[in-house]
């Protein structure tokens, strides 16, 4: 594995969640793997999980961990490329990239969609600067349009909770906010559930078709009972229009996930990626219920991390 | 020691003392003790002392430490149960807690009284959800109402410091200030004397006498002056109203402590948990000055810490 | 070494240098040299490498770090001696020293020049505080007059880039800003460069000589494209004017460093501390071009500081 930033750095899903349960099984079997390496963990956006979980999971490789509050603890940054530097940005991101590339063996960055220029989103502005100037190893800890290693930890969390001789109905199911949250984690999810042995279904309503480019094939569902119908396991997360980028068109029902709406389905689990707005994307009563296996799937995080830096790090010792 | 918010988690004060001390002699001497295990810092407040004595405490012990802070790094938080998350909140306290249950071994968590509703503040309205909600030992880094490892950071300081073949009489005293503070430190260093062999007077103006929950039958003088005589130990703090909450009386005398004052005393060592502020709670010249054991009781909140943790993972690896 | 701010703690410039190059052949020779010690990194202003590379060479040397981000994880510092502290801020720089002491066996500071006062900076108004306060070795991370682990750096990497048998003509040259910024670079590369074996210029406008006390009979010109000619490196970096303080005096020629101007030199190499302005300081071409040296110069920070490190951690070894 060279960079992770997609379930398309994966050869074999099979088999990384196979070794990635494995990793969850004894977390410290390979203490020294890392030592002598340093992971670069550079954050442009809030984070607890994927702070957390990535320290936690280095740490048990003996990575050196090297964690970057960009915005805070360094300079603001510059994106555009050519611009004359006169204004409010104090370093260039690919300086601080070069940079990063003398400092770190891993770089791993977080940088959410801007939400304001669907180009930019799409094109990954950040994060293709990352890939286009790290001369080392490039990991997602979630970007514009995907977030690899959440999808990862919940494929692990899927594959934990199913334990039936046939494929299990997974729904992604939108959710209400109050303001405009990008598609990455919806996009990312889809992308990783295409590739599952599952039985998939988007439901989200009109206005908030994900991007065809993620969605392909999968059937997209505008009413929610439908979809939840037999669902073994739900997915809930929001996002806003792709179409018309970054609005929130108007929803007459209510789509937050509640008991009554978890009765359409096959006793499903319930999933969120965190953090979750209660009594707004889902209740109170779901969240605290017994079908969430959210906070599992939180935990999974650590091995979902662990895994790809594992890879990564056999990458490089194979060059050498 | 199952968690540690107060006095009362202590089976043996004198027992913690001597082993406190020992820890002082000889602080690398259990350097793997804590290997394997994540203690989790968890700081929704500022931090010098607690932030820095903590990490070198649990390094002492071989613990891997993640730090986070929590305002700035992670999401805004929301504290009320039931609420529809439609404001700036992003993630619920329960939610953040059942994460870092899947990430810790131990939380600890400084979480300031908001000094709005005396209610909310006499409840511990946030070290309560920690304590309700986490799977893990929970310590505190200084919550509402108490500031249990400075508490036993001053007693260790205090038995260091007498000699005598007699009780020592402490002085616990009010000290002007500009805002509005808490009582935490006031009311979690009285719990203590209670508890140690001492001879301990509480003085402040009228008005700003402590939760009579902590105070119980300790003595409580208006008149500094009086208090202050023949004292062996004076803590000076300030606090704010109780009964009147959060409110700031008019003070009519003086109640800085200066050479002046420490005249009255038996050449009493003073001590403050820090930050101060010179020259208005106390001079300059308290401050630098000879009688001044400060910094002292400032490095002991390493070993008070180191000595707390330590229990904690006796506790852990008991039940494995 | 007992402390760490300037050109003149160093007894041997031509044997740091070489120590400095044998570690960077080497970083983990010494992998435990630091065990049971800790440097604490203070910031009292924004850093990417300096707090990067500080870490690596800490840990390469096996040392505990602690970095604090003053401002924003402890308290609002007051820096005046004898003030009456009734204001906003809540902890005398000294007090923080003093504690500091009890925590660290190594204090690392950042403190730039405030810009207001010429008289403060000029005098070193924080960092005289550390050295006046501290009692433990202090390590200058970039004060207000001197930047000396970037000078070392600067010496590391001239040092590679040159193998003939002839003195290198190095200059240092002043670029365009849009803000007042300090002298701390181009005085603490003067002062370095006044003990290699160079020959070294300072190109800059009127009005923009630096503080005699640092130029000293350093040849200064103010015509760039003189300076520039037969050049074998040049330092690129912006300042303000010292004797009219942090003024910024017009200047009519454009002093950017373009490829244009590099036609003037000997093939010259190009260096600049970062963070740099592009197409302000030096255009697009020169940061990209073969010429710069300049992300070599930012690898050689872990190398410089793990040098002065490993230094200082003898002298304290050598006391024990």
């Amino acid at each position: 594995m060279k960079n992770f930033t997609s379930v398309y750095d994966i050869d074999n899903l099979q088999e990384i969640i196979a070794k990635t349960l494995k990793i969850k099984e004894n977390p410290l079997e390979n203490p020294t793997k890392g030592n002598g390496k340093t992971i670069g963990l550079v954050f442009l956006n809030s984070s607890l999980r994927t702070r957390l979980s990535s320290q936690i999971a280095a740490q048990n490789l003996g990575l050196n961990v090297l964690t970057l509050n960009a915005a805070q603890e360094a300079w603001n940054l510059e994106f555009a490329d050519g611009t004359v530097m006169n204004g409010d940005t104090v370093e260039h991101i690919k300086d601080a990239i070069e940079v990063l590339n003398q400092y770190c063996d891993i770089i791993a960055v977080r940088c959410f969609a801007g939400m304001k220029s669907k180009e930019d989103d799409v094109n990954e502005s950040i994060l293709s600067q990352f890939l286009k100037h790290a001369k080392v190893p490039v990991i997602s800890l979630e970007s514009a349009t995907r977030h690899p290693l959440q999808s990862l930890a919940d494929c692990i969390t899927i594959t934990e909770n199913w334990k039936e001789n046939r494929k299990p109905k997974v729904v992604l199911t939108w959710a209400p906010h109050i303001k405009p949250i990008a598609q990455a984690v919806g996009n990312s999810f889809t992308e990783w559930m295409q590739q599952m042995d599952v039985d998939f279904v988007i439901a989200n309503p009109e206005g908030y078709d994900l991007d065809k480019n993620f969605t392909k094939d999968t059937k997209v569902l505008h009413n929610q009972d439908e979809a939840l119908k037999d669902a073994d396991f739900i997915y809930v997360k929001n996002w806003s229009s792709f179409e018309e980028y970054a609005v929130m068109p108007k929803v007459d029902e209510n789509w937050m996930l509640t008991n009554e709406k978890l009765e359409l389905t096959n006793n499903a689990k319930v999933m969120h990626c965190l953090p979750v707005r209660r009594n707004l994307e889902l209740s109170d009563e779901v969240m605290d219920g017994e079908n969430s296996i959210i906070y599992q799937q939180a935990k999974n995080r650590i091995f979902s991390a662990q895994a790809v830096f594992s890879e990564i790090l056999d990458e490089i010792n194979s060059k050498n």
